[in-house]
């Protein structure tokens, strides 16, 4: 499934990735980030270890496998988080390597009601101990 | 899995989702329907049939089959449409019945390299007899 790509950033986790990207952990077929801007506490990507470029060019195990390990880690965003809803996307016009954005909305928090921004202005950052414990909150209810 | 809701216009089908949404076929876990709003030509969406808000309630088969539907109506859009990348997105924070926005994109067409809008200004509408080949040319790709 997929082939690596050098140009890719999800391929080669470079300094692009690790800019806006914290690793928490590296599940079965994809590695779950969290997002250094945190306007929606929580927020995170999944990304397929693989490179591939939409759900329809993976086979069905791995299909199901990435759905899987996306849900997880979208269930243990809204139990560290609290969410009231998660919102889950796949974009990737310009970055095409499949991932999932998760972000997690609370009822009169910011953006309810309206698809998150990825680039919110101005971004929110957490601080290093901050970003540590929410890190390390979701690694240990994923289990 | 999941009950029927009175109040929600999924599980209703009522008129506030046949005022923007065209059902295109009933798949088996889930309903594709075109979306009237088409500045991105192909704009879909497939919702579960049953009344469930996040990924993560669905048991594994439901998961599963849900993920195959959505991403076999992706295929048939990006079939027809030729789009160079298709969006996927749940949202759902006032909407809450599981349901995929699916939105083609084309390279240099609108939005692309940003997230897709939900309500473009001014929204686009195509004639009936456009709308229905849409329709049938999504139908006939599904097979």
């Amino acid at each position: 499934m997929g082939s690596f790509r050098a140009d890719c950033q999800y391929c080669t986790r470079d300094q692009r990735l690790q800019e806006v990207l914290l690793e928490v952990c590296r599940l079965d077929v994809s590695t779950l980030y969290l997002c250094r801007e945190q306007t929606y506490r929580g927020r995170a990507v999944v990304a397929l270890n693989a490179h591939e470029t939409e759900l329809f060019t993976l086979d069905d195990d791995a299909l199901c496998r990435f759905t899987r390990e996306v849900t997880r880690a979208a269930r243990a965003i809204r139990d560290v988080t609290r969410a009231d809803k998660i919102n889950y996307a796949i974009y990737g016009d310009l970055v095409s390597h499949l991932h999932y954005h998760l972000a997690p909305k609370h009822r009169g928090g910011p953006g309810w009601g309206q698809p998150f921004t990825l680039q919110p202005d101005p971004p929110r950052h957490l601080s290093a101990e901050d970003f540590g414990r929410l890190a390390d909150a979701i690694r240990a209810d994923l289990g």
